[in-house]
């Protein structure tokens, strides 16, 4: 069983790749056979399996045993992992927020203040 | 200028490794010197450089060029991007979740009458 790091690594590194990143956008519309993922991209079925691989390693994708066909889905764990790990660096970009919103705020009031209307 | 999916590219990849999400939840405690970021980990000043120039590439760190130490401080928009690309996934993980409940709300109310408490 992997660790959480691990897991992180094999997630991360899934998601590090535009094309990997497209299959998981098409898949969150519904499942999808290699042969229809394939469709939208220039590449072939075969590398396209590669991805395929790459994203169910991760745990990010599953694919069917019973259907001959095989088709793809999204698994949510996975991605729910990169939120929470994420979401504990939540406070820096609202803080940055609130720092141009403070700004912005004093830009206003100078500017009201200039034209001799104050707010 | 780098396209959003070149970012994401690039900060995925810089996300990837152990010891670089080390160093951000490090710096998510304060600036810090390269000396001062090698002290907990098992190697070397140069090779945390290299790391942190993954991380400055990603944009999810700066280094300040004033001080003659170049403190290392987060960065939030790289982040930010992360945690709103994720975020288009929500539904996922809240739909197992409600699919979990579901389940667990049956198994409770078939307990539930097995026992003759009816809830």
């Amino acid at each position: 069983m992997p660790s959480v790091q691990q897991k992180l690594n094999l997630t991360f590194t899934a998601l590090s790749d535009p094309t990997r990143r497209a299959i998981l956008a098409r898949l969150s519309r519904g499942e999808a056979t290699v042969q229809e993922l394939a469709k939208p991209f220039a590449i072939s079925a075969p590398a396209i399996t590669k991805h395929l691989k790459v994203l169910e390693k991760a745990g990010l994708i599953s694919r069917s045993r019973e259907a001959q066909w095989r088709p793809c889905r999204i698994e949510a764990s996975a991605l729910k992992e990169v939120s929470d790990w994420v979401s504990e660096y939540r406070q820096f970009w609202e803080e940055s927020f609130d720092r141009l919103d403070a700004y912005l705020k004093t830009m206003t009031q100078k500017k009201g203040t200039k034209n001799g209307r104050k707010k």
